[in-house]
């Protein structure tokens, strides 16, 4: 119930066209509608060109195509379908109709566009997302994907890790990092990626732990709470493998 | 070595002033002294009437004021000190010298300001510091004070945990949220208000897990666990009472 | 052996009908004996047409259907069967007997009734199943057929996670979370659900963590330690997954 | 703003005594009170008597009169004050102005009961508070006091652990746990005592793991964890040493 | 109530000496007694000449002082207190009255004896007791007097932790590892001893980790595991510096 | 080199046969060869009927069978082998030769037994293999096959765990128990059977936690965890799902 | 921009040829180059013969193939490839061209080595490694080929694991363990090895801990805490099954 | 029993000043001094003027004394002493007696020496010992200090932690790192020190994590599981705060 729809209530109390008794009862309803107000800006930011994200692990190929169908036929231009399987990319194609104007697929990333690909980089400055080794790459292009997807320009800069540091300090992959809006740090094993760049860079350095690795990695958590404990400053954390989180938030930074 | 040094050690090679081999000498201990360069920016930024900050905790009193004292000499307005304990507080105060033009100490958050007081909020919008509970309030603070000391302006709301959700879903509280720039969401025992502000907020959330609770706490792992699995989008998160590094972060994304 | 029955071996005793030898050994065996008392009011309420549970993990096709015909022919009416694979429930289908009169299985809970279908929910109010995503509804499932099964009235309130609480939030869950008699939140990841309805609700809340999520949540670890320390009163919670659990549980709190 | 003043305000309007403007105004300003609607049973079932609890731990002995103070003022009878050290409650003793009838302090469980003392156990059955051993008496206390102070008629039964599970099986015990409305399973160390309870009884188990023990007890962890795997049905689990929180959902149960 | 008096009692019956009301009600009474046939074993090791123990952590000094003369009233010659502080045990020799014949007490291990000290070692064969280094020694001597309480011989080989091998690896320590009956294996840091000692030996090891250690000891974590694991055939553990648990099963086997 | 070795060597010396060069430099050797001393006990218990052991896990099926014939070739009279899969146990009847008497094999708990098939119960007295449930059955029977292996009388108490106390704690049951020399309790999930089986035998208890349950059970952390608490004296443990070794100590302590 | 291409540079600018805006232009892109003299001393001692290495697991065969060719047309003699599936190994035999002169794949370690197989042993002394039991046989050959592919003479001293000190305690082994200038302790379950090594030996031992073992071995981390605690002097540890690492390491040291 | 007292033995036997019995008898109480050769190069080694160690920690300051005056008296030069806390160092240099050449006390790393102080450095190279931070400074002086006492060259290079690498990336500390023979790496938070130093370095790192930090660091937990999963070859780990042990183990590589 918005402030409109009050007025209008009061209006009709006031010329006796409604009860007190049905008046009290309304507005007692009503906090809860008005919950409603809660996520518009998020709702327009989305809504914008981007649109919706689904989430495809865990469902059904059947519910991702409907779930896209409904989204683009509510006027949203594109779609992102993150952890889609291969099989699920090839259900989709095979089950598109005429409605969904085209349909891209990565299987590296496991990150899809269902509706118009193409999209303006509005975002203010680029992302840059690095890695520490080539295993990372599938979680940083889910972050890169998403980014792009949503309207930032990405520069990758892939298999930058510690071990070879040459590889991360040297003049082309400092401009970049010198001039990023916001740097996504993708890194398994020890995870030192993070707090190398967080304390080279000057802008907000978004942190994710991957599960590459074996033994003492368990998982990701060396990663994790190497990243955590980062002595750098303007260091964030995202969970494992949480490529879309981190290009998800990166481009909420970017578009500030 | 500078462009400049680099143009200027060429030139005295071609004139014969400078040996080739001395040339091949001086430019080969270069690459590293140009290195200095990897952080002017966050130089620039913190220098600009902010100035660096001392990590209280572990330092003597004498290596506090030390710093402070350096600090300020070079031409910085004011020094932040973070977990300072109140004896090494009063230490300071009764060691400053008039070079030190003021000093203020937040016995709550173990927060001290050397130097000018007065800051600028110069930071595009407004930093939303909330808290789940009263017992987070010192983290809170320091973020808080962290964040108003980088020329922020600040917005508090605390004990808005989830528990009596409605202290958070109500018109003032969701305003102050919809309207933030940056938000740190602070809890213990659960954690989940990080989850719940990120539902409805339209920027980016830093969470920050607190040792607050007992039992299966476990000493913040709960919230910390929590919080890094936040099915809200736009949630990251910075290290358990980490109120510092959680105000310094959304201080470089205000002033995006 | 009950005090009627001391009594009656005393008398014998003194009357010589039985001697001092023998009358040791009695009340020397007796205490457990006794214990066979233990647990009648349980089996009481279980028989009165609900009947025994039969965990089907880890069990053969072959026991499952022995053990499910035993119960049947001691009277039962029906039987619960959790945790059955597909594969079992054709073998059952396959190898029923007349004696039993229906089988019915659903898949996503891998829960199956055995016997007459209907119950009638006896249960004094309604108990509300509540989940943050579409990923916790099997489990949601396995406890609300729990339920069921056991003579309760359930409302399922699917996908109401934290992320976008205005699905929690709105008059219509309001309402159902209002007029519950006991509510089961579940979800995975962080598990903010059972704050946030423990922190609405007047009634005891079910907590049941759930495996779903990945990275950080470690297998359910981080939803179990978030729903532990939840800083709403009346939670309580059961383990991982654990929907039968729930269910059984919120069953025996409906028919105080 | 509760029912009441919402009907006065409408009146008003009516009336032409509040303009439109005015009333629409303050109807937007309402719903944090409006909210307070969301756990109206919550306020009643707490205000007949009983009255809202302080959490003492991490609260100055200011803070704790001063709250206790506006909750009686408040029309409530009793407060409970929980965690409060032997300090706090010696301060409030001294503090205590007429306004505040009596005022009680148990050093063991570090539970206060500031008002009015006595309160009428209006609960339906009874709520059998057990302990495995001496050691998790102070845990047990807050259950039974805080049971007690919500109106519940409490049996304790201390030190029945499994290690001698003659002091648990017994006729006297036995009957006590056959005839409960609800248990309270309190252990630490291997937590034993909830799964033979919860296999005895045939009414809800909460189980309370405590911090007892050393070693591989890990501060509560192994009761935990051995209290969330019980293989009897009708067990949950509350936070370790939350005493409060089981004795305030017995108390919901029991009411029930 | 053991065999003798329930056959006393039931000639009293028989005899008409104790009414048939009497004998039920004592009965009715006996079952804590009667359980006692449960433990009939145990009760009469513990009660020639050794008596029952008290764990002294947790208890008040004058609790303490309660329970042994208690336990010496009833006939037993002494008792053991484990994990008794310096200052209770002063507190136990200040009140101690002529029915406690003599006390004892070891500041190391904390253990004291109260009631008459010698004790005859009937067991089958000699217990040893090894540490791997002298910081294990009070939880060694924990176990030693423990066992030597219960009537066994004790050898003690402290320090021949695996570090220095040789120490283990010789003429003298051999023998008495070999002719053995038990060994108890105390160690913290890596626990390498149980396994070493239990590839040596030909007898029941019993390893005790100790929370000796820094870092990732994990206050004897990394030895637990280690000794969970061991390849050697014959050993199993108990909890982190529980000498007495330790010292008690050692005794038990040794009079088999 | 054994006391008649260097006695004989000494007489050499003595008599000129030998220089004291050479002397010094055998005896310098001497020490480690004396080490073959060391296990010579437990080659003989073992030897006398029982034979040494084959841990099969990670074994070629190849080198299980050369294994097998090497062992029975030195006269030892039968083989046991540890998880064994099917297909290995079939290759090894398909490449038996006549030396080898006979083969079983119990696919349940993957042991199987080469050479010689009865064997004579010399152990004392009765080991009891008791069970919390009927998942635990394998590592039960791993266990029991182990003892009976080695020459002891095992009796078989499966599926009498806590949850359905009156299965432990009847006539028939608890004989067994009081009888035992010697019990294992096997349990998975919360692991509490050691506990109140310890708390009713008076004989060594092995405690045997399994990976069996699911969700907060940790892969039998939380059995393992409860164990090692165990409140009942008497009580140890080893490692998850270690039949073998519990039968191999329980067999041990049988034949003091 | 190696030294030479310096003073080509220098030259020319002082020549004419090159202007000095051109000269610092390709100055200013140098760096990348210029920190290859950061480790050139690595790059000599694997360019003399050895050459650089390839991390199979994670890549692509195809990727394998490609950066073994490039390596080896580079001027490297020989290539080591770790973690290489066998069908990997068949891949790249199918794919070999004549450029590389031959290939060798050890499917036990999943070593292989491309191009020149034989490789003189330069090192200092010989490298021991060790093992605990067979099934940590392909870690151990992964450490061992490692370091014979870096020059180094490596004596294999395999299961002689604790549970069976005199496998390690004989004349023979002990002599390898003295002579040794690095060891290699290679142990799963409770990883004991590396203490009685480290005890032994008067040279440094790096301990390996493996995933070898099953419950409370917890992948390793058991072994991998037992070898942190080690109370020998001069061992550090690697990651769990760290074959490679351990091998690298033991090289470096063995060609100081 | 050392070489040469063998041969007096034997020497005594040949010329039947002693009897081949009474020889027999003292070889066969010899081994354990004849095990002493198992470390000969170790006691070579630490005799040349180093000597024997005295873990300090949990030793009594009589004890500490008392085992300095017995190794001084036995030839040794020097004694280090480590974990000595202040008032043990007080009481040391109180109760020396003039058999104590000279004593020395290191407030910040607790390492004491006593004997004489100057050793010659005839290591063969350097070892560098860096640091994160000035917190981890105690532990690398621990380290430094016992190097030193070994007879090595240290080089110190502290506070050069990642968060600014540009500390570490230049000419100075480069050469420093480039020319060392072995590096300490200390670090506690995130631990990604030992990474980029084993990244640049040439020669064995030794890390060693350190208990500094708060929240997720765990205790050191975070950095030892980075150190562990160090994606730089070379690099291998000792136990959290073990400045002693890379110190020693860095020594012993030094002297090869």
């Amino acid at each position: 119930m918005v402030e409109k729809d009050i007025e209008q209530l009061l209006c009709e109390v006031k010329n006796g066209e409604t009860s007190i008794e049905e008046a009290v009862l309304k507005l007692k309803e009503a906090p809860f509608e008005d919950m409603g107000f809660a996520r518009p800006d998020f709702h327009r930011s989305l809504r914008q060109g981007q649109g919706e994200v689904i989430y495809g692990q865990g469902k059904t190929n059947e519910q991702i195509v409907e779930i896209a169908k409904k989204l683009l036929a509510h006027g949203q231009e594109r779609v992102l379908i993150t952890r889609m399987s291969k099989e699920a990319s090839e259900y989709f194609k095979e089950n598109m109709t005429s409605e969904i104007e085209d349909f891209s697929y990565d299987e590296l990333s496991k990150v899809a566009v269902a509706g118009k690909q193409v999209n303006t980089a509005e975002g203010i400055g680029r992302i840059v997302v690095a890695t520490g080794g080539t295993s990372d790459i599938p979680v940083a292009e889910e972050a890169a994907k998403t980014a792009e997807f949503l309207g930032n320009k990405v520069v990758r800069l892939y298999d930058v890790g510690v071990a070879g540091i040459h590889r991360l300090i040297n003049k082309k992959a400092m401009d970049e990092i010198m001039s990023a809006n916001v740097i996504i740090a993708i890194a398994g094993m020890e995870g030192a990626l993070a707090s190398v760049i967080g304390g080279l860079a000057d802008c907000p350095v978004i942190a994710v732990p991957t599960s590459v690795g074996y033994g003492a990695a368990f998982g990701g958590l060396a990663a994790l709470l190497s990243m955590l404990n980062s002595c750098a400053s303007g260091v964030s954390v995202v969970n494992i493998d949480n490529g879309f989180g981190a290009g998800y938030l990166a481009s909420m930074i970017n578009h500030k």
